[in-house]
């Protein structure tokens, strides 16, 4: 993308290093961080440094290349061996997308699938699966914003959550990739975007990402989707994945859920952005995809103070109003009032 | 309540000032602020200093009779004008709850059912009306709680979102009233505090006040709710409100809806705790309701560093499942897949 002057993760020129943008610093600094050890891949993937499921694949795969480089022996079982130890390390990072052991695991078998080759040419070999991993990621984006974009129609407004955009995968992202790709065919998007607590993706990378591109963006709570909706300013919400069970259950950024039953109530459509990297027909549903549980710090402190550039946008509704169907009881000093509402708050306070 | 060594808004003993809790400097600070000028009043209403819907409607019955002492008139007529010009520039502080102008009605009320007095003894009636005010909504609370309380048994688990306790009405709360009264009798219940975006009322105050009455609590991100009730975490939601429509639509913080929608779909019930003064029967429905639109700042900018005590439970899932039956289409590189997703995921992806 034309805001960034280089992908969010790629392989350096010598090739000892992964190259990644430090994501925990934008976007008051763009700063970019070279991963040469096991332990600075796996706290850059653990801390979020790089994050969004497709790019923590691609880090994966440049990852093992690079440390596939540190392995001394000659020999292809003990060098496979080692690779599989690097490979379990990187995976306990983060356990719920599945981006991670996928590209583990596709290095891996380029590796068991070459036990016939030197180390030195198994290595090459991993470097181009590794670049394949990142190569097919960029095409995988185009071609789900293709079909994204004929989903919807300029004018429309977006509800987004999370960031699954170019810094979350390569160049267009999945959730966020329609949009890109529609403003660059005139398309005039609204954009919504959910903020994202607790570690605010979508105020510190979403909007940033949207307002650096010149799309129209307006930062709002997570709490605010139901107001948007009910005013009718949302006509669909798009979010990306982390994992997608076999039968369509998908895993996402905390939030993700809610957001889909507020958008049912109110008959918007629900797109998930998928690369099929992202399915997991090894899971049968939802029930059996690990959530990963984090610190409660990250809740109890603001790490942001201020999260977002001071330009950008924002919503703030302070009240919203709950219809009356979708309460259960209204609890008054007189009594408990149930529906029909009407009727029983006039018997109970009219006069 | 036992924490608080004092209501949260209450006349001083010269009859000259409304002293208020500051809560926004709750919950590092403990901080009584006097007001004495109808400025003072209006910032504490307008910047949230005093807030909670009935807290304010006492305050401003309060605020009134303090205002009157100020009024140099001896004619009743020009009294009385003067005393509505002070319920009107109050009223506009905050347009949503409606026990502001309630309040502010019920003392011009006073004022005009008895013009036939002096000032000196129609400023007595109107100390009067203020502390009627106050106590009755000392009363209210007291009846609600013990309505909500059976509505729910010990061990339940309880999603509140905003506050509604002591602080913002006077002793026991409205939509934490039930918990605190629970408290007192015995009740285990295990609440989930809502944070409250953007001005965290949730995890300042409700996670401050029920930690410190004993009560167990865990904070949470207003966007967890789904995982919460999905993994059967909640028996109830509890809520206060602002103003709620003779048809039962209810105005309350913003995420109250979008909770209310949530709570629908995993069929766990949706309880609105509400005084008979927040009802408005010239209010239809939800619809007529004016919303509060607050500066986007509030959004943009983190105030509270750190908004909770260190040692308050979070609960902080990084991500949550999406039902299916909740997607309009998973949008991959291969197309754009719609329901019944086991198949058709199978025919695009499978072996």
């Amino acid at each position: 993308m034309e805001y960034l002057d280089s992908d969010s993760v790629r392989l350096s020129e010598d090739d000892s290093a992964v190259i990644i943008i430090d994501q925990t610093l934008l976007p008051l600094r763009t700063e970019y961080k070279y991963l040469r050890t096991a332990e600075e891949i796996f706290e850059a993937i653990k801390n979020l440094r790089v994050r969004g499921a497709p790019a923590i694949g691609i880090c994966a795969g440049y990852g093992m290349f690079i440390l596939s480089r540190g392995i001394i022996s000659e020999d292809i079982k003990t060098f496979t061996e080692e690779l599989k130890n690097i490979g379990k390390y990187l995976c306990s990072a983060r356990p719920t997308a599945v981006n991670l052991p996928a590209a583990v695991k596709r290095m891996i078998s380029a590796a068991e699938r070459n036990k016939d080759l030197s180390v030195n040419e198994l290595r090459e070999i991993l470097k181009i699966t590794a670049e394949n991993i990142h190569k097919e990621d960029i095409e995988m984006c185009r071609k789900i914003s293709e079909y994204g974009l004929s989903l919807v129609k300029s004018g429309d407004g977006i509800l987004t959550h999370c960031n699954a955009g170019p810094l979350a995968t390569s160049r267009y992202g999945t959730g966020l990739g329609t949009l890109f790709l529609g403003k660059e065919r005139g398309y005039e998007f609204h954009v919504y975007a959910d903020e994202t607590r607790p570690l605010l993706q979508g105020a510190r990378l979403t909007a940033y990402e949207l307002d650096k591109a010149g799309i129209d963006v307006t930062l709002v709570c997570d709490n605010m989707a139901a107001s948007l909706m009910r005013s009718g300013k949302i006509q669909a919400v798009f979010v990306g994945c982390d994992r997608v069970a076999a039968n369509g259950d998908t895993a996402n950024k905390i939030g993700t859920s809610g957001a889909a039953i507020i958008a049912k109530h109110y008959g918007v459509p629900f797109y998930v952005f998928c690369p099929s990297t992202t399915i997991d027909f090894s899971c049968g549903s939802g029930g059996e995809i690990p959530i990963e549980f984090r610190d409660g710090g990250e809740i109890r402190t603001m790490f942001f103070k201020e999260p977002v550039a001071p330009d950008v946008k924002c919503y703030n509704p302070s009240f919203d109003v709950t219809d009356s169907e979708l309460i259960t009881a209204i609890v008054t000093e007189k009594g408990i009032c149930r529906p029909p509402y009407k009727e029983n708050l006039e018997k109970l306070f009219g006069n």
